[in-house]
């Protein structure tokens, strides 16, 4: 399966990182999105670099069968842009899976996508979630459909192993 | 005045900075209160340090007449611990002065303290109190009773223009 991962500045190192890998290493391809193709990007605690592999004026939703965001300050640098948002809500929209860990569902906020799923978040953004009207629920990983959500690093294992699993279930893109 | 400003981890430089010097430079008093005393916090730039001089436990809301609320990734970290909200919602449940920038009224929101003003913020942070049901505009600052909001480090001007004007209007504390 072909993953675009969206990453901003200061995303959780381990949140990117052991994903990233674990869904590599599984077979699949991940792509980094981000502002600028190139780009070299730090992890808020300052042990992981990424590179940006393509930006967002680059791809298209369609290329990707599925959508991976790490959490850290990442998500809320990228909603503040309109490509970013648009990004995310067209995989969404397609009902494409989306895996989603920590401060991650801001994005889904700020692309409205977030009243027709059960989701979790980081604890300061759950309280945001329910706010805005969104079904909350504070577990290590909800898997509703397409959607795979958790709250923080400790909770990587388990949003790993529900993030596969839903990739096994889908058909292969055309 | 005694001015209370609270800061975690984090903070955007000059939005601590500049109004803090601006307020002590006119006659009033600000303490930094944080999660631990004495600690250092580096701002989100790396170009401001600020050592907090007393922690949530060691104060009480009702010791200060104001509250100031700097913006970056410290209004997020703080939201986390309780202590630090009932410390914001409790300087807006009495109607004193409150000084938020950019992020800030993320505090606000966690507070539950968002829904009888009319204010701004950080571009992202708008859509989120926005979908709580806030009224929000986009504008440099809004002064509305005792809480005065901006959005970002080039509104700081106006911000502390109007924070200093509410703080003049106030009758000093006993």
């Amino acid at each position: 399966m072909k993953i675009a991962c969206v990453l901003g500045p200061k995303f959780e190192d381990s949140e990117f990182r052991e994903p990233h890998d674990a869904f590599r290493d599984a077979g699949h391809e991940v792509t980094v999105v981000g502002l600028e193709a190139r780009s070299v990007l730090e992890g808020d605690k300052g042990k992981v670099r990424a590179t940006v592999d393509k930006s967002f004026r680059d791809v298209k939703p369609d290329q990707f069968d599925a959508l991976f965001i790490p959490g850290g300050s990442s998500p809320d640098k990228l909603r503040a842009h309109d490509e970013a948002v648009a990004f995310v809500k067209a995989f969404m929209r397609a009902g494409k899976p989306v895996f989603a860990i920590c401060h991650a569902p801001q994005l889904l906020l700020t692309a409205e996508e977030y009243k027709d799923h059960r989701m979790t978040a980081w604890n300061t953004v759950q309280g945001d979630l329910k706010k805005a009207g969104a079904n909350v629920v504070d577990q290590e990983v909800v898997v509703d459909r397409n959607l795979v959500t958790s709250r923080q690093p400790s909770d990587i294992p388990a949003f790993i192993k529900a993030s596969l699993k839903v990739l096994e279930q889908i058909p292969a893109r055309r």
